[in-house]
């Protein structure tokens, strides 16, 4: 096979979920149908990966030095929501009717990985807080071990600049069996029951 | 979300089986983790949309004027195996002990959509035959209607140039369950039944 064929099929494999089989399908699709796509592709993955950085407000991807949902007037300023990665934030605003604003830690507390506060930008945070305009702070990192040890950190945050800290519901999902929902969940959503 | 991401998501779906989700955990992916991958992506696209032409003895994929395999002199000059695209020439490649040469018809038949004996390259493939070297020639177009009418013709191609045409053999697949089998394959591996 030629030598930018498989160049082409090895470079595609850094996409997640693509293994050899589907790396060599798309390069074969690409060149035999969609060559001016595929150049698109190119300059725009190019484009992406060198432009984009990070909002100097909340951290999200940006290619401008603050972001559309930090520089709107139309955002509500008095809530915060903080999660770990923008994928997170993407899943939020696209399944929610949030219009507050975001922090976007990259990452969560674990010194192990060498990730601790400075990493995770909560000196601006901090700064962010003392602002005064924020009074809820919504909580939404992953309900991990490591999540929810960042989650108490940060609500400690919170409460020592006058903020009301608040976390993410948890317990069973909506359509779920209670049959197949996992113990810890289960327990958890047994405990925090609701009166109707 | 930044235009530069959403261009992003827009162009990964120029790839087949990914949809707007999977272009957007792709475009996360790149840009959290793999940012030096995702820019090797983006120029070895460029290369090869660029670079990557057709062999102009087989017509196979290549960036060279004739691809490695008909270049090779190791490969034997007496069998042509005639495919419809450089995916099944890949396929057979990776499959068999196949040891010959190609001949690639990037298309099969089909007068509807424009596709007669010029496009798909039968004036180089009656030279091929004329240089009197080849012996036999495997007709491996895919088993489908426009398939089966361009192995006709090829077959008769063949013969006009006293070379013998060869076909792949059709049947149950192996691991099949007859249970399972489509009818009209049933039905030609039943009538083309052979002695123990």
């Amino acid at each position: 096979m030629s030598k930018l064929l498989t160049d082409l099929i090895e470079a595609l494999r850094c996409l997640p979920g693509v293994g050899g089989k589907s790396a060599q399908r798309m390069a074969f699709h690409l060149l035999e149908r969609e060559r001016e796509r595929g150049l698109r592709l190119a300059s725009a993955l190019e484009q992406a990966m060198q432009r984009i950085g990070n909002c100097t407000r909340c951290r999200n991807f940006s290619e401008e030095p603050v972001c559309s949902i930090c520089a709107s007037s139309s955002r509500d300023r008095h809530v915060l929501c903080v999660v770990e990665s923008p994928t997170e934030l993407a899943a939020i605003e696209q399944a929610t009717g949030y219009r507050g604003q975001y922090f976007v830690l990259l990452g969560r507390l674990s010194p192990l990985d060498g990730l601790g506060p400075e990493e995770l930008g909560l000196g601006l945070l901090t700064e962010r807080l003392a602002e005064g305009e924020i009074e809820e702070m919504i909580i939404a990192t992953n309900p991990t071990v490591e999540g929810e040890a960042t989650a108490h950190y940060l609500a400690q945050l919170a409460r020592a600049a006058g903020v009301k800290p608040t976390r993410l519901a948890h317990g069973v999902p909506l359509g779920g069996e209670l049959e197949y929902v996992d113990r810890g969940t289960l327990a958890h959503a047994f405990g925090s029951r609701q009166s109707l």
